[in-house]
């Protein structure tokens, strides 16, 4: 009986998602997304990729500057992920803020994932319109209306899954407040700080205990678990981070030796970024016999594109290579719009269209008019304007204005929240699919 | 009957501007938009905007973090922008890509603007599609499906104008072959380069000439004028900006008298962003009488909501007191989340609400649960993550976990962006109306 319920709820939340991703399918192409074909106006985004257009011939008509995920590579990195969880015992919840994108993260469901985390409650309720059913809020939540808004959510859908921070009592003692009367209690997990000076998360266990019992004293809040970040930990490397994510575990065995999970299904312990998933993996593969079963929660999310710097120098697979290697699936391609000195060019794609927090841009490839592709030789990008991203080119530099270069990005959650609609495209410029994103 | 028309074509762009306006007014307010009441989900924006309600109360309902900008201060920007333009002789037309908000670009024309600067063909049909008739496009545009677009756009409406940059020879080129067979000819100003090392534009004289030489030898471009960008000038001072200035004001004396503005109804001169506007309107207004009359326009954008740091400390009323001086219109609403030790703060705003391109937000103000407000003393901003900011609190400070954070923000360009419906309140909180961006 449970069980069928289980199945209803899980079907009804997957249809709820089908019909919302039917609906972005029917949005129409408009002056809203970027680079799109001008003569694409007015179709919707379904008829659009029907059409497989090119992004580089006449026909396809594309515009600059433009952001494209590539297809094979998304698929690559879903995968690999997928078998990666799956390999090292870990359910997966992948950081839904870095994409905000409703049909990643059905794909990401799609293999495997046990549900998205997310940061804030809009984005919560990005999720919610596009049926997700299990939410990983990691983040404390503490404003009212957003605690009754997701309060409601739990009582009109008994599949509604959803767990967040808590790592102060007056935090609890908000929440507390927030949600009086609602139907069913909330679910946290104790936030451990990775250290001295890192971001949220109880200093100490002294402080963690405190929290616990101050949940404890509630009826609306339910405590399920612990989570944490380790790649907050100051001057992280191997062994300082394992020795983290170890306090974490601890935690939890404390926690569920004082009777503190008496009422959940399942323990929570949560961790994991981009950084440092395989000292997770590690560690979590230790996990000692609980009083309830483990969900051991991974929330990497940067993989679904990864990028061209910043992961590509962290990612954890350059340490277990043998367990594969992610891709990066963005390219940039901007325009040569002034090229006023042999050492100087100027493309039409700026601090709108790339990320720029963490490195600039790097320039890849240059197509020319004939559209024939070669490397971007002696071409370094020195600085980026609003609308600029500046060029410096070498003696050898081949570059004329009207030419597209293609760039490599870095730290793919500020190139998502640039653009509103990404095509999606294969490695010949055939665009079979457009991602949207809701930030 | 040239008159009629053109007072016909003028009315026709408003209708447009107006029935688009309405549109954006009919728009539901869902998941796309952060920081909104989750009750007024469903509600259009006209309804939601009807109900005035209140930031800062329960029944307000609105969640954090929360970008808002003042009625007032906006209100005052666009009058004294346009009675500094008007008193120095300058036509404006305000950067929008500053804002993107259409709604804004009408305010701005219904205060005296002349039409609107906008640097990639995407803001241009942005601005299009609401009805804007008059379109300075401060870049070089040589995207052939981008040109062709509005090419389309100059045949069908006769009472759109349309002005872009040229800085080279080969970028003529490219427009004329893009252009063939159009009904009109695109408008083109020369780019006069701010120095070496600066940004776009002809490093000499003798390019310019060159690049107007181009010009003349094509049927699909006109040559109308010059144009260039001061706060580019290497070492930006008084002496050096307005020196430059006079280049750019002597290079269309030039061009004049060489004869080649024959068929431009009128010459435009062009320069000015948000830092040297007063040596703008005093180097224009020495421009020597020329064979046709001289549209002097004016580009300035951040203006419009001005702001707590970077323009504060730049803008030319610093200079001018007595001209007047401009109110930064943003605040950011950010909840403490997490309060980990005594000098530790984390709120719930960061990379995705925040401008952090030239300088972090600044902590002004800090609501308690109990309504009253009061100075963020002692309460600095030290870093910036995706979804947090990180707080260093003095022994004095006075926050806990709950408190609403209200921060100035530096750079109006990488605030907008980050925002696709913004609140518009008065003083006491009451918001009076909603801004939509497209970027």
């Amino acid at each position: 009986m449970q069980w069928t319920l289980h199945i209803l709820q899980r079907q009804r939340g997957a249809r709820m998602g089908t019909e919302a991703l039917g609906r972005l399918a029917e949005e129409r192409v408009d002056h809203r997304f970027k680079g799109l074909p001008p003569d694409a106006h007015g179709r919707t985004v379904r008829e659009l990729a029907a059409q497989r257009r090119n992004l580089f011939t006449a026909e396809g008509g594309f515009t600059t500057p433009l952001l494209v995920l590539s297809a094979e590579r998304l698929a690559h990195n879903l995968a690999l992920m997928e078998s990666y969880t799956a390999r090292h015992g870990l359910a997966f919840a992948p950081h839904g803020k870095t994409s905000m994108a409703p049909q990643l993260f059905h794909r990401q469901i799609e293999h495997g994932a046990w549900g998205i985390t997310l940061a804030v409650p809009h984005q919560v309720r990005v999720a919610r319109e596009f049926g997700i059913q299990r939410v990983f809020l990691a983040n404390e939540l503490v404003d009212a209306p957003a605690l009754r808004w997701i309060a409601a959510e739990l009582a009109a859908d008994p599949g509604f899954r959803f767990v967040c921070y808590v790592d102060s009592v007056r935090g609890v003692e908000l929440m507390d407040t927030a949600l009086r009367g609602a139907a069913r209690p909330v679910d946290v997990v104790v936030e451990l700080g990775a250290g001295e000076g890192a971001r949220t998360g109880v200093r100490s266990a002294a402080d963690a205990r405190a929290v616990a019992e101050a949940v404890g004293r509630t009826d609306t809040l339910r405590l399920v678990g612990v989570a944490g970040y380790e790649a907050q930990v100051p001057d992280a490397d191997p062994a300082r981070v394992r020795a983290w994510l170890r306090h974490l575990v601890a935690l939890a065995a404390e926690f569920d030796k004082d009777g503190r999970f008496a009422g959940a299904g399942e323990i929570v312990v949560s961790a994991g970024g981009s950084e440092w998933f395989d000292a997770v993996a590690e560690v979590f593969a230790e996990v000692p016999a609980l009083s309830l079963p483990v969900l051991k929660l991974l929330r990497s999310g940067a993989y679904v594109s990864h990028d061209d710097v910043h992961y590509r120098r962290l990612t954890p697979f350059n340490r277990v290579p043998e367990e594969g290697a992610l891709e990066p699936a963005f390219r940039l391609w901007a325009q040569v719009v002034s090229r006023p000195s042999a050492t100087e060019a100027f493309v039409n794609a700026g601090k709108r269209d790339a990320a720029y927090d963490l490195d600039l841009p790097v320039a890849q490839v240059v197509r020319g008019d004939d559209g024939t592709e070669r490397p971007a030789a002696g071409i370094e990008v020195t600085a980026l304007s609003d609308q600029h991203l500046w060029l410096r080119t070498g003696s050898g530099a081949d570059l004329q204005v009207g030419d597209w270069v293609g760039f490599g990005l870095s730290h793919p959650c500020t190139v998502f929240d640039k653009w509103q609609l990404i095509p999606v495209a294969e490695a010949d410029g055939t665009v079979v699919d457009y991602i949207r994103t809701c930030f």
